[in-house]
């Protein structure tokens, strides 16, 4: 029997730091995007997420509805840390809403389901 | 006027190397991405792709149908390449296909559109 798959929701989060950040900007970008990682655990219908930075940043949040996204777009220190970011921090940024439709895994210790 | 949003579709693929990534199994695994990615453009409906890598590696690659998703999928090369990262470049991989339903985009030139 297949188990029903229960959509959910994937926010995107695309940027590049601008080209003087090592120099000027750092500061305070580490803690605030610590500190946005634990807060966002913390809310209502976090399911989870991941982050990779080379030439883009990525950071994939996974939420269980559309609602959870827009309270945590609206959660006062995350307004606050997004008006730092486009002052400061990024150069540009691109956030796509999406709908998880299907997905599969692939893990070496367990039997493949391909 | 607002401009339509035509949806399109997003595929997050996350992975991890194995620990013994490092010392046994880069070989080849560079350039195959590189081939990829260059293959994966020329694919019919191909939209972009975004790529990075620290603890995890996190590709978004994005399409304008699941037809073109699953055509990708299909095609000779990439299901010799993913076979083969299964057997030596990743411990575990989890793909994701999704909607996406709505974005926003903030550059530093422009006027944001917040």
């Amino acid at each position: 029997m297949k188990t029903e798959f229960k959509p959910y929701y994937a926010v995107i989060f695309t940027s590049t730091h601008p080209d003087n950040f090592r120099d000027e900007n750092i500061d305070g970008y580490s803690e605030m995007s610590e500190k946005m990682e634990i807060l966002a655990k913390q809310q209502n219908g976090f399911l989870g997420m991941d982050s990779a930075r080379n030439a883009v940043g990525i950071t994939v949040s996974y939420w269980d509805s559309l609602e959870a996204i827009k309270n945590w777009k609206q959660q006062s220190e995350h307004v606050q840390a997004q008006q730092k970011g486009r002052q400061d921090w990024y150069s540009w940024y691109n956030v796509k809403i999406c709908k998880v439709e299907r997905e599969y895994e692939f893990k070496t210790t367990s039997s493949s389901d391909f």
